[in-house]
């Protein structure tokens, strides 16, 4: 069994590492914490969790949580993960991070984040299905939740070579923006609507352009996201444009199809939907569904994915790199279906 | 013309008002006040209202609103109209006040809010169906949202001595709870969710209780409300008891239906629906639709009534009250229907 | 292992019986029928299932799925269920049937469906929490989902003898009327909006009465229900009048929470509830939360439940009856949170 | 007054019509035909509209229809307009197509929509921003929804030659589907959720080509609408990609202000918005409101526009277009702001 640690237990994502890790059934959370809330049940603000734990908030150091766990999730706010996963490191536990701290090379999260990095330390960027080499990695920088369905939609095409540039359009359930009332997320103003945000430069897109010029290295990336009045889950529309010469390479429906195939043949989270996704399909499971469609006579193929961005997005693939480093299958406690209707 | 002020536009109450009177031919709007926000157009918190109007917010005293206006509506919370309304007054500028503050006897005020009655002042309850003499009225206190979707669907059968009790199930949208956001107004709180809250003892009860037994002295009224995941609306639920001896009287639909008609026969703004009452029949109107269904072989009614929170629960019912106090036809400009869908 | 039979795959609680067996340690689906459907993979309708089922909709007969399965769950219309149930346990196949064909004595269901019963058979009423002896059962009625979240509210205090009256004002996810799209399912009719139904004479009441007076013969009770702006869950308002001398016993809130305790103490899907219910709490997942209220100077108590109506309103409990069945602890399967937010 | 007909009144755009008419004060609704509800009031399907209507349905031809109107809104799918246009016409009615049958030339409309054309006449396309000929129409082609907000949303800066390529993502309210329901519609399906239809040949794209084209004959123009859990409203956001040369100019935020200030001078419903677009700014109203954001060091601007489909999207714009058909000021009975929040 493997001792499980979660730093900052009371936002979203912390209570959907409980939600995941309550029936896994190679893992034990034995540590979470919240100073704010130390001493209290983790059911004071997580109510589903009732009778399924009985554990309590505590407000430990890095160091104490340390010695209790084997592997520690930090479910912290940017610029606060650097505080802890040194210390974690240092005594041997491996660390996931869920912030953005650890998800960037050092020049380009200061510029991002507008923060100075205290504790620049050795990463793997978290998503598996292009880097399974989480499984030895000590420090995970768990990704973003819109690059994961941005990056997923794209990568078997930039690997490719097809593409000249992607404009993401996204549209993300407001449980994204986390626990916090604010004025975007009161009801009045989220109901109804679809609110567009943060239009050109949100700071997500570092992450999903490190990762597509990896794989390609020209290729001109956009990125747009919006709220829209949903609790969970992100649908990205990725409009592709082709690079000069492989229009037709698009155009082939087959072709693409074999392309993506090839690519996640061992990628059991990834499916290739029929017809257009629909986030219920993901809602609540760690799955990514994605379709395509190539406009006739058109250098541009629309590519769709649909996550749930607090599992996929978040939760979910922060234990599916978790299995990876124990050397258990992936899918691990992960492998449910999603929660539709 | 009627030169109008708002105390407090800043929040739901007085955006609407702003909206019904944009077209008011009638009256003017001619004071904003909004200590937080003077100096900014009415619009920066108000966008829908952009090209409508022009008029900035001011930090006015009482006197000073009183000397540019005819009739002021006091939109402010529970505790702060007292503060307005007697210099208002006693300037002869006529008040219509969308607080709690006029509403109750001082006793009764006092004990439902916990707070010291500074300034009592002689009003009329303007839930104009009921009272017509708001016309002679200098101070109005403009009924609560759930109390008006309450006494409209028992007022009739009260009348007639028919009611031994009833219980009523309120449905409100969240606008209720005004424009600040707060864990309850929380999109990922809210939505998909029905919450009831002050089970059994909510604020609006006395003035539900007050105007019940003024018809029916002996009823006896209990009152449980809820937020539902709608912006406006409230769908009140009667379950009314029969008075022993008027179990017959209350199975025959063709009586109820009577009793309706004529107690609202001068009551434009009340509709007998065909069917049940739908929230969007009445969204953005002052319409409150009602129906009923006796259940056989049983004491129980259920009435159920229909209105927006915002005009016949709030801005839209204090037009009205407006229109009679300044002599007009009570439907002037307030004679439009709701937004469906 | 149980060898799962599933008449009816199609629907709402076809698929979410598939959801819930996905991972049952002791339970394996080996047959699911649709006649429309026959041939197709159960993932042509329920996409969230893709990778995780490659079974194919099947137009078998009761006989043949007899031979198939151990337990065979009847997930098909009211009138439908009768024509399969006979054969299937002839057969000596157990029955877990989700329709309304066998809750009710066939006299009630005859008056309350209308419909003729061609099938009469003895049967448990199954709701497990007040009938254990489903263990024993060759037929099991599973309850409706509002007479779940109905009678959990109230069997304690109607079996501690203290309630003259209920009455119950329900407000139900859209998803209880099932799969077909309706007038009042369209999204414009149903967004925005309580839709009161049924108002005095639901089907769903007379299992209330049946299983609420074998604890209290003399209760009366009354029920009306609403649709609401979302997809599952069921939360019932109880208005619960005391019975003449118990008035005071409801005023007392510890020993109403005994009551409830003691009643539920080897219940482990019944939770007692810090705060009100939520429906996030308990989505998807098979518990039932309770709270309580008592008013002051009052004869009235107000007591809150939340289900989800797909899982402890249907499939869910078919499930812990099926558990129960084959000696399995209820929880099997079952023993995971909901999905929260 | 002008003496108005309404073809197929039963419908979202047909009750939007007469609820807008129902305040105008130079119209006079005095036939709504609906072959299916002759002789039933218009509330029967338009509960909104009762004590404000007392008309019926009728089940007219065009030749009577025309005798009594002066002008007649068709409000009828595509494909049926065409057969009550020329009638209408040749009577000398004016005719305001709400459908698609006159917005495109003939060979363009055959090959959309696989229908034989059987009756073209010439039509003035009636987005009056950019047709102030509409005056003049005896018979207008009133726009898409989708092609409203979107040719709105460019226009100035294709007019000033600026750009190479937009790529739409629309987001719209299911209202824009229509009365019926359907799998889409049926709340479980659009709850929550975010659906891409029509990837890449929406009917609505030759609509905007056409209007764009005409003000920038090279430019190239992508679409992809969806569907978002919200009845009314089109979000529309245009990723604008400048034409070789113009990167600078698209950066200079005072310079595009200018170019839209200058286009739509003479454009009352047309608002530039403080910040981001709301729907609930332009709910239940004939406003577009518009906004934009060049992205650093990049080729691209985003701009973003909010209508309301079924009032500047449908019914409003088609008033707006009677108004000027009739001599009177664009903005008679359309000048009342949104329905927020």
């Amino acid at each position: 069994m493997i001792d499980v640690g979660i730093v900052g237990g009371s936002g979203y994502t912390g209570g959907e590492l409980l939600r995941l890790l309550a029936n896994h059934p190679q893992a034990n959370v034995v540590v979470v914490t919240s100073r704010k809330l130390a001493g209290k049940p983790v059911t004071a603000v997580h109510s589903h969790l009732k009778n399924i734990y009985s554990l309590n908030f505590e407000a430990l150091g890095a160091k104490e949580a340390a010695e209790r766990c084997d592997i520690v999730f930090t479910a912290v706010p940017h610029g606060t993960a650097m505080d802890w996963v040194p210390e974690l490191l240092d005594a041997g536990t491996r660390v996931i991070d869920l912030s953005s701290d650890y998800r960037l090379p050092v020049d380009v999260f200061e510029k991002t984040y507008a923060t100075k990095h205290r504790a620049p330390r050795e990463a793997v960027f978290g998503l598996p299905e292009l880097h399974p080499e989480v499984a030895k990695a000590m420090l995970v920088g768990n990704p973003g939740c819109y690059p994961t369905g941005a990056i997923l939609a794209l990568a078997p095409l930039a690997n490719a070579g097809l593409v000249e540039r992607v404009i993401y359009d996204s549209k993300s359930g407001i449980s994204g923006a986390g626990v916090e009332p604010t004025e975007t997320s009161h009801y009045p103003n989220m109901s109804q609507n679809v609110i567009p945000y943060k239009l050109t430069a949100h700071r997500h897109v570092p992450e999903i352009k490190q990762e597509l010029s990896r794989l390609s290295p020209e290729i001109k990336v956009n990125f747009t996201p919006h709220v829209v009045p949903s609790v969970r889950g992100i649908l990205t529309t990725a409009h592709v444009l082709a690079r000069p010469g492989a229009e037709e390479a698009l155009q082939d429906k087959s072709r693409v199809a074999s392309i993506y195939q090839e690519f996640y043949r061992n990628a059991p989270f990834v499916r290739m939907a029929d017809g257009v996704p629909k986030l219920s399909s993901v809602r609540g499971s760690n799955f990514c569904d994605i379709s395509f469609e190539p406009e006739k006579e058109s250098d541009r193929l629309v590519v769709v994915s649909a996550i749930d961005n607090l599992v996929k997005g978040a939760s979910g693939q922060a234990i599916q790199n978790m299995n990876l480093m124990a050397g258990l299958d992936q899918k691990t406690g992960l492998w449910f279906p999603g929660l539709a209707p």
